[in-house]
């Protein structure tokens, strides 16, 4: 390390604290405990263009642990993003580009939106993940390297402690991700105080259990070792980690304390470490050297772009087709007829909608090309596997898309939201609903990313039966329709499956399929507006005989009783509307001419929903009623368990009558 | 092992897969690969008296894979609890007592509700904690060991890729829980088939790393080995591990294959099972000398507990106020005058409900006695720590209170719920409220299990101002209350902070307390009905002058700025009520005319929080308006963030009148 590097990695640290101090909110200390490593990383080995953030082959970097946000930005801007120093100086500011922690989508050059610890460890899980099936899809196609990066993230303390970072680090062990480089800012203190506190956990030998290669380096300001550690990192075809002991806060007369970790220094610390480190009062101090070098390395970048490109179009004169096709699921741009042999279902044939989606997943997957997923371990009950494909295993030639999370619903949902986030693949998660709890942190990082994630969550209410409460979604549904961004969708039959899931794909936006267990009658696509209605989220499924008395709303296995109890209305000379409502948030987007003329506020409706009935009073006004449960489901078999809370024909239409009364 | 012992163990195998056949439902391979263990644990272990499974000083014994409830059920059948013979017969059927998973309160016998994976392995840590921190609370007082055993868990490939038990690994291996003794159930096999195509860590080495004691027994089926393991287990200062190697559906013609493990054998399974093992075609078949033999161990626990109530009865001679105070904790009744202490609030300080609640709390803990708790790192921000009271650490003989969860959510939630299912204490845990997504799969768990957990979530909406949309709560509150049986209180002010925490303790329900990190004005008791109204869930805090022309219905911060927005209402001559619902449960709970009176049909309602504005519609019907969030906050001062989404009076009052016209 020379002097240029330590004015180099002294402006990151003050550039940093300087915006935690101005802010008057923020985490100074890991900015300058960890600017070293950073400094190493961007300086000596990643490959990228800050002139195009999005250059698809650019090496990945992740800061895991978002609070240390103010550190990437003056990363980002010294290294040349678009990412002026008046951002950097409006830091945490409404309206910034430098929100208090990092957000995919809003700041140039921030790959992935971090913050809820362990989740960026995870994403970096999925992003190289992405980056070995790419590579063995393409590469050898074109026989040279298009698709050949590393993936590189800084870890804390706190990453390390939380689940998921023990899920996708035995993940990505058993998959040997050797081109997965993390170094662990291990500094031994967390906001309570020293880690021993609650976690003397020897890391190294834990990480070696999961079959990782880990490196210690013993200064964390020694940038000459870091950067040789990454070089030994590079040569292993085993994921790595660096353990790098650092100090929080160095420099400041807070070091090494949990006082440094969470808020600014003050005036008085601020002169003193200004003082230690020997730097000028002035803040936001940029040296010209400094600046001259780090743009030079951002610099780089665009001739390692260049060079890419010429392997590109050497790519294209090789085989044109899948050089267009790559280029495609660059931009994320669907292939002509993507759609077109997405089975339509026959109304003989009752089926779950389970096994539907697994049709039509299949379907799809073939006229992709680009998809990529897989099960926390019940692939065969959630019908996610993709037949006729290989498996995602060890072997970085021959790599297929049927990926194996094991029981790991919230590691798997953070690597597909890293999947969806690296770019050029299409990915999806499958369990049950009711571990949609366990993968709910994901869902809403993918839902704020506005990443194509898609999650396939079967088992979707009291159908499951016997399992009894522990695995029947009752508020599932409603706590994912509240998440902002999210789209549930929860088809009523095999057709209103298939629509949902071109939705799925066409919308690229985070969603999630719910699907039933059990069997459901198929709706005639001859007689049933399917095709039209669902991409109105709500549409008459089925008219009253003669103006509408009342409206019955319904969603998922619940369209099937609404449309018997229309018919048992019918007899008695009650006329009801079925409404099937696959995704509330669509419905909610149409106009306000459209929904009233689905839902007409003059007519009574009664929704029916085999779960909370919470969201549904917005639907149904202060005149309707809702048929749900508020209460947890019990262990019998599906029929029983429907009849006796209240889901039958009976039930339906009595409630149905009293709402005319 | 000697011929009876396989008797007994070929009992309980194939009393479990008959229950499964018969119900045609349920999961056979883990019976029959984990009888010998369970058999070990409690033919030579396990101090339990099944004629009291509630004896307080019985060893815990939780069965964390739930699927394998068949197996639970024949033990508890054949070791004489109150579980006869038809109701292993009635497996999984309407109103049984042996539902698909087992269920606390629901079984005697049943620890702890299982089947969510990893989640048993963390209650089972949370009951150790508990036997330790009354041990050292307790023993020396009387020279006795009255608190004084151990806890027992089978756990499965399953359970240990879920993170949470990473996490709840880490914090025993830390705490040193040396009475903690659990079987791993090592088949190499998960439902998507063998377990290296996701998991192929080495899992000793990394209990090891968790400095756990970690021992390995290659025969499964080796009855002496595995209760030689447990000897030497039960010696150890350190949690310890067994690594069991066993086959799933032993004996059985699916041995070692994914198909053992979640369906039936199916009969003709069943029968090479039975020739393979030298069982009788009789279905439920109980030999004679393997029900007296296991009757007996049954029969010991009664004389274990005769002893146990003798020491008890030296105690209370040696200290009967402390053989009071320890008698009223195990049934959970509260000391006299347990709130007399709790704070009321002078209206003239402003303060965060946060800080309230700190100090609530710290009044309830001194004179509760028996509260313990933590953060997940959050402490110095929760507000959740315990003054002059010592850490929960590694010492057996002086332990505190306060826990160190470390940056653990989910597995604090479950080790929340271990403590509260041991009995002795009341236990909670804290982080910020946007994690509680972390906590969920646990939260519904307390629910379902109705134990008296105590989430103290605060920071809880956009209030948290810098850090941005990944830490600012919107769609949290009403996704907590979507679960069923449990209750979220959001206090307005300090006052209604206090009255909270009260229910929170007298309740005995699970429920998580939403606060600010912000300042509120405190509310006058002179002049608000805060101590009647917070136990109504929802009360008119502040009457309009004259009669209400309309209603603004509050919860939390917002409360404050209904009453500010009362004011300047009145001031244009528009009377309304304002309506604080802390708690929608409770409210939900009282009679119709209660709940009409408060919320008249006839006046319009403006419901105002700052989240996702879903479940209000049910309170302020047709004609009312809702002023929430339905999109993710933004990194900027609390106040700006506020005002930029439209909580201020201003716009309050602007709404209001809107609903007039």
């Amino acid at each position: 390390m020379n002097n240029l590097d330590q004015l180099c990695i002294n402006t990151l640290r003050f550039l940093a604290v300087d915006a935690v101090e101005q802010a008057k909110s923020g985490h100074p200390g890991l900015p300058l405990g960890v600017a070293p490593m950073a400094y190493a990383i961007f300086d000596r080995h990643l490959r990228f263009n800050p002139e195009d953030p999005n250059w698809f082959n650019r090496d990945r970097f992740i800061l895991s642990p978002g609070h240390g946000s103010a550190l990437l930005y003056a990363l980002l801007h010294m290294y040349g993003y678009a990412l002026p120093l008046d951002e950097v100086r409006n830091f945490r500011q409404w309206g910034s580009k430098t929100p208090g922690h990092p957000e995919y989508g809003h700041t140039p050059g921030v790959e992935a939106t971090t913050g809820p610890l362990g989740q960026g460890f995870a994403m970096g899980v999925g992003m190289a993940m992405a980056e070995r099936y790419l590579a063995a899809d393409f590469n050898p196609v074109f026989d040279a390297s298009l698709v050949d990066h590393f993936t590189y993230a800084i870890v804390s303390d706190g990453d390390l402690m939380e689940g998921i970072a023990s899920e996708a680090a035995s993940l990505a062990g058993t998959l040997k991700l050797g081109k997965l480089i993390y170094l662990y800012d291990d500094n031994e203190i967390s906001i309570e105080g020293r880690t021993d506190l609650s976690f003397t956990e020897n890391v190294a030998m834990r990480f070696e259990a999961y079959d990782w290669h880990v490196l210690t380096v013993e200064d964390g300001n020694d940038v000459d070792a870091i950067s040789a550690a990454i070089d030994q990192a590079k040569l292993e075809d085993r994921p790595s980690l660096i353990v790098v002991q650092t100090h929080i806060g160095f420099g400041s007369p807070k070091q090494d304390t949990a006082g440094a970790h969470g808020e600014p220094l003050g005036a008085e610390a601020m002169a003193a470490t200004r003082a230690k480190l020997g730097w000028p009062a002035e803040t936001f101090h940029v040296p010209a050297e400094a600046a001259a070098h780090m743009k030079e390395a951002g610099a780089r970048g665009a001739k390692l772009q260049g060079e890419w490109q010429s392997l590109l179009q050497k790519a294209e004169a090789k085989n044109a087709d899948a050089a267009a096709r790559l280029q495609k699921q660059i931009k994320g741009e669907l292939p002509k007829n993507w759609d077109a042999n997405v089975p339509e279902f026959s109304a003989e044939k009752a089926d779950a909608t389970r096994n539907a989606s697994g049709l039509v997943l299949n379907a799809l997957a073939r006229s992709l090309g680009n998809m990529i997923g897989g099960s926390a371990d019940l692939a065969p009950s959630n019908k996610s596997n993709l037949k006729d494909c290989g498996e995602y295993g060890t072997d970085c030639i021959c790599c297929g898309p049927n990926i194996h999370f094991g029981v790991r619903e919230l590691a798997m949902a953070a690597i597909v939201n890293g999947l969806a986030l690296h770019g050029g693949l299409i990915p999806y998660g499958a369990t049950f609903l009711v571990f949609s709890d366990y993968a709910r942190p994901a869902m809403r990082l993918s839902a704020l990313m506005q990443c194509h994630s898609i999650f396939i969550y079967t088992h979707d209410s009291i159908g499951v039966g016997e399992d009894g409460p522990t695995h029947q979604p009752v508020e599932h549904l409603w706590a994912a329709r509240l998440i902002p961004g999210f789209t549930v969708y929860r088809p009523g039959d095999a057709n209103e499956t298939a629509e949902c899931w071109k939705l799925a794909i066409s919308r690229r936006e985070p969603c999630l399929l719910a699907l039933t267990r059990q069997n459901l009658v198929t709706l005639d696509l001859a007689r049933y507006p399917v095709k039209d209605g669902v991409k109105r989220g709500g549409y008459i499924l089925s008219e009253a005989q003669g103006e509408p008395q009342l409206v019955l709303l319904a969603t998922g296995s619940e369209v099937e009783l609404a449309i018997k109890a229309q018919e048992e209305l019918a007899k008695q000379n009650i006329a009801a509307r079925v409404v099937s409502m696959p995704a509330v948030e669509l419905f909610d987007k149409q106009d306000e001419a459209y929904r009233c003329s689905v839902l007409p506020c003059a007519v009574p409706t009664l929704a029916i929903e085999a779960g909370s009935t919470m969201g549904w009073y917005k639907y149904v006004g202060s005149k309707g009623a809702v048929i749900g449960l508020d209460h947890f489901g019990a262990s019998a078999p599906a029929k029983t368990v429907f009849a006796n809370f209240g889901f039958t024909v009976e039930n339906v239409v009595e409630k149905a009558k009293a709402l005319l009364s």
